[in-house]
Formats: structure tokens, sequence, C-alpha cells
């Protein structure tokens, strides 16, 4: 039976799990649901996830939430198909993916997402992009690059010479962030230009960024 | 060689660190940073967590960071010793680890850790707390804590009727919170209290919790 992921192509959080999909080529079905109907706050979405948030995971009688969960085990099921993306045979490789894959979760992420709420979101409110905001982050974003600058010069990716579900869990954001007229952090950032261009050119995620429109004209 | 954890007894992530290894039975050496003395803010210790964070491990010629990923790195390590913090014969069970894992990092920790910021190091910068921080999150944790009332309703622990590196992960700072005048927050929700009960008083936890003692006289 093939796994039902829940969610709309153009989230950011949907489009983690949809990249993780495609790089271990499982066989899914992305079930759309109506955010602008809030289907995500009824009670028969609510009882896959109490949070009421895109994506949920169906694999059989096993419904899961959370993005970067959903990709781990994702990544940990189809270990054997696909790109490995938690290098599973070297446990000390494997533990450089965790320990990135938790910095994207408690460094980078804190800062990029309000950016990318600000400059995408609050307009679909009727509000202009918090200015006081955005740059509180940038600056923050900025110090977590520095550092990412550093790493990068040292490895091609940030768990080591090897692309990881830790790269991957940046794609969706950044690639919202390469958008706005803030990229340059990216873009000045010579290793870390050349590891964006190269994570985003992967096949799986071309797939998904194809669907990735938000705030855009159809 | 014993496991070499870099950190201080009483912070809220070295603690979480300390309750996975005393849950695992292993063998480490805590080795004290100097925050006063801005000693992880020093190349040496930089070079070993280029955030400038605590807490650190080292173990043989790999050296780890973010409190999360050394905690699940530990628990796969001593899978076989110790309490199965990971449910690692159950892929269904372990899934649903993973899952919670993530709610605690996505959903509670982003409500609590500024509430336990402003009652506790807020006051250490010479600063009274912000009662408008405090609320918002107050409001946000409150909003958390009636999906874990649900689901403690239905389970006994958060990713089954069996403890995890998911409830784990909660203690350190709803430790610190439970002495805040807000701890009504927890024991006014019946299953959430006899969980937090239940999880504190851990023979594991114990141990650290007789270290952490931050804003109290010693």
């Amino acid at each position: 039976m093939a796994l039902k992921l829940h969610g709309v192509a153009m989230s950011t959080c949907t489009a983690r799990v949809l990249t993780c999909l495609h790089e271990k080529e499982a066989e899914f079905e992305l079930v759309p649901v109506n955010l602008f109907a809030g289907e995500h706050k009824q009670p028969a979405f609510l009882a896959k996830n109490p949070f009421g948030q895109i994506p949920v995971l169906e694999d059989g009688d096993l419904t899961l939430f959370e993005s970067r969960a959903i990709s781990a085990y994702v990544a940990e099921k189809f270990k054997e198909t696909g790109y490995d993306l938690i290098r599973h045979q070297n446990p000390k490789e494997a533990a450089q993916v965790k320990v990135w894959m938790e910095v994207e979760s408690q460094q980078y992420h804190p800062a990029i997402s309000p950016i990318v709420y600000q400059f995408f979101v609050a307009p679909l409110h009727g509000k202009t992009p918090d200015e006081a905001i955005i740059n509180e982050n940038l600056e923050k974003l900025g110090k977590v690059l520095d550092i990412y600058e550093e790493k990068l010069s040292r490895s091609k990716y940030l768990a080591g010479d090897f692309y990881s579900l830790a790269d991957l869990f940046h794609l969706s954001y950044t690639y919202y962030f390469m958008k706005t007229p803030r990229a340059n952090l990216i873009n000045d950032r010579p290793h870390v230009k050349a590891w964006w261009e190269d994570i985003s050119s992967r096949p799986a995620f071309l797939k998904v960024a194809s669907g990735m429109n938000f705030g855009e004209e159809k």
C-alpha cells in the first residue's frame, strides 16, 4: 500500500517531506488539504494531527506528523533504496547528520522562518512586512551563515562530504528566502552559495520546487 | 574510553543529556565549562562547537553538539543497555517517539523556553521579567498542554504506553517552570500533572535535578 501524504505542495513543511520521498524513490500519493477552507482545523484532520498542521503521513495504520519526524521515518524505512540520507552504515557519519539536522531545527529555522513569513504570509493577511522583525532575524541568520561558511569551507556538505537529511532540511525555507530582496545573505558567502546551488539543483528537489509558487501568480 | 560531556549541571540542555546518560547507565565524565568567564566563547571551545553553546559530547575522536542530537546518539549507541528510550525493536513505536520528540522541539520548547528565560535568566542581567513575553508564551504553552492533556488521557506517555526520549526531552525546562508562579498550567491538567509527577520522579532524572539549582541560593 502506497504512503499517503496529506499536505500542500507549496507549503515549506510539506515540501520537506516530498523532497525526502523523491530522494528515496518511494511510492506515495499526495492528498491535498484545503487550507483556505480550514480543512486542517476540522475534526477529521485533527484526529490525524491534533496540532492542526500539515503535513501528515499515513503508512497503513500508522499516522505521523511533524515534517522532520516524518522525513526521518521515511529515510529510515527506505534506508536500502534511493539515496542514503542518514548514513546508516556509518555511526560516526550518522551522528554528524543528527547534529546538523538539529542545527537546522534550533539555529537556522528560528532565524529564517520569520523572514519568510513576513515576506510571503503577512501580505496575505493584509499586513505590510514588519521591517523590525525582518532585520532582527536577518542579523541572527547572518551569524548562523557565518558558521556555515566556515564549515562548508572544510566539507562539501554540512555533516561531511556527503549530502544528507541535514542539508535537505534547509531546502524549502531557503528556496523562498532566495526569492526575497535579501538573497544576498546566501550569495555573498561563496561556500554557502556553492552549497545552495548544489543542493537546490538535485533532481528530487527540482520536482518539488516546481510546485512551490507561494505568493506568485499562477 | 569514557564519554566526556562538556557542560554545566544546572543548564537545561546539559541536564537533558545527563538524564539520557543516566537512563542508559553510560560511563561518562562531566567536564565543567566556566560560562561566567566566557569559556564557551573562546577558541578552544568554539573548535568543539562553533555555536559556542553547551553541552558538547566527546566520544573518542567524535565531537557532537546540540543536546537533542547528542541524546539521540547516546540512546542509539547504548540501545542494548539501560532503559530503551527509542523503542529500537518496534519501528511503529520508534516512529511515534520521533514524532513526539519533534513536538517537544517545535511546539513545547518555543513556548516554555522564553518563560523560563524571563523568570530565571533576565534577573541575572538586571532586568525585570517581561510580563508581556511571559503572558504571550503562557497562552501558547496552554494550547500545547491542552493537546497533551487529551493525548495523555489515551496513553500513559506521549509516544504511547512507554516512557521514551520524547518524554525525557521535556524534563529540564519543565523542572524550572514548576518553580515559577505559573506551575498551575501543569497542575490544573490532571493527566499532564500525573505524567509530570511520573517522569520527574525517575531515578535518572532525580540524580540530575539535584544539580539544577539555577537562580537559587546555594
